[in-house]
């Protein structure tokens, strides 16, 4: 999907919710693991639940990866029922050398057709650069996460290519930003941080962020817009906990609806403000 | 397997050789393509001509992940395979939250039996810790890489905690040896990097080097002994290509053999000039 397309599908819905496919065999609903993939069914009842009200969908691979070669299996079919027209994102925080990440980038967009997967930027733009090889697919890059780690390096004080400072996270938005463009990379900002918005839009005004944080792990989704959205919105808002796990009895697709309904309707709220 | 046993199969094998198994399904010799399972099949052929010669094995996650659910199938095999008494390695470069993070390490620790785990500090220290509850396992953190790409983050020029300056790499090493320990912690270390080892030497002593681009990456082996060997030799060089490669015809399991032969003999010296 490429940024046209992307930013029309933001407004027909007036929605930039994503929800996080974060599927947890320990945490769905127990009468699901009667079926034969409890991990599929699951993630089909969400998306047949709530994909007129988000415009992305984002599988945390860690999950899947740790239930073996079928969980991999369930990440196939849950991308065969995905509907075209969501966006759909691989949260898989790869990054190696560039033969291997030839191999990451294979995996994700050839093999499952996912629009984009999230990339550490550790080792540098060629562990990036076969994933912008593709034509419509995306990048999104960790520039600074949510999680309290997140000081330990991103916030590292160093030097800018003047006499002034800068933090690690503004240095990889600085250099990266120039491997592609707009139209095939992304940022990952952690919503609880805010206060750097101003910073991370001075650098990358018109770059797609992708924000995890709001719900669960708690920022304000009116801050964020007021801080981060620009004229193409710019902001994919995820979700995953909130929504998905909202009731962990039959009803947990109805729930998830729910959940999903009042994020959308916020945000389109901010949205026809924002116009 | 704890810091004790590897230090005492390095001794008794008088090797440090690491093989990656880097098996890529365009390199390996084509009439392979004849078995059930290709991917298998080579690394059982390499394992069995080399596991005499070596201390541990290295599968690139990459190239099993690109192929399916298969993939999976054939690295678990392999995994059957590998004697015991040789460390087992995923380079895997994952690095997520907490939740995430412990995920990956059921599938690397539980499911698949590794022994380690490369990962990406980029995250910082909260991305790490559910890899150390494991006793004898090990996180094997990326320091400074052998590609071009290393030089755009990892040597991003910051302060230290006096008036110093300190680099990127050097301040992931100085937080995150705290973390755990020399016996559950190692660095990725780029040979072709010679010039770094005294630093890193001075901040991680005691610390095993997991050390790639020795043999077709071309760095040079004599030099990181110097530079980088300790009392409990506290290197793994690790050679994957120049081995695996060494012949695409019916003799490639016999030429990986000579190319990895030629490289313990080499390391065979060093150990006994070492001592």
């Amino acid at each position: 999907m490429n940024r046209e397309e992307l930013v029309s599908y933001i407004k027909q819905k007036k929605s930039f919710l994503c929800i996080g496919l974060d599927t947890d065999i320990e945490k769905i609903p127990r009468f699901l693991l009667d079926f034969p993939d409890p991990i599929f069914e699951f993630n089909k009842a969400i998306v047949e639940a709530t994909h007129d009200l988000c415009v992305a969908y984002k599988p945390n691979i860690a999950f899947y990866e740790a239930m073996g070669p079928e969980g991999w299996i369930s990440l196939e079919k849950t991308m065969e029922i995905i509907p075209s027209g969501l966006f759909t994102i691989a949260d898989a925080k790869r990054g190696d050398i560039g033969n291997s990440s030839r191999y990451y980038a294979k995996t994700f967009f050839d093999r499952f057709g996912f629009d984009a997967v999230t990339l550490s930027p550790y080792m540098g733009e060629d562990s990036v650069a076969p994933f912008l090889e593709y034509s419509d697919k995306w990048v999104i890059l960790l520039a600074i996460t949510s999680n309290m780690g997140s000081r330990d390096f991103q916030l590292f004080p160093g030097k800018d290519s003047g006499s002034g400072e800068q933090l690690l996270y503004q240095e990889v938005l600085k250099r990266s930003c120039s491997w592609g463009n707009d139209g095939n990379t992304m940022y990952v900002v952690g919503a609880t941080k805010s206060t750097y918005f101003e910073s991370i839009r001075s650098i990358v005004p018109n770059h797609f962020l992708l924000v995890p944080g709001v719900g669960a792990q708690g920022g304000s989704l009116a801050d964020l817009v007021e801080m981060g959205m620009n004229s193409d919105c710019g902001l994919l808002v995820n979700a995953s906990r909130s929504i998905i796990y909202a009731s962990n009895g039959k009803d947990f697709a109805i729930k998830a609806r729910e959940a999903a309904l009042e994020l959308k309707l916020e945000m389109e709220t901010h949205l026809n403000n924002h116009q």
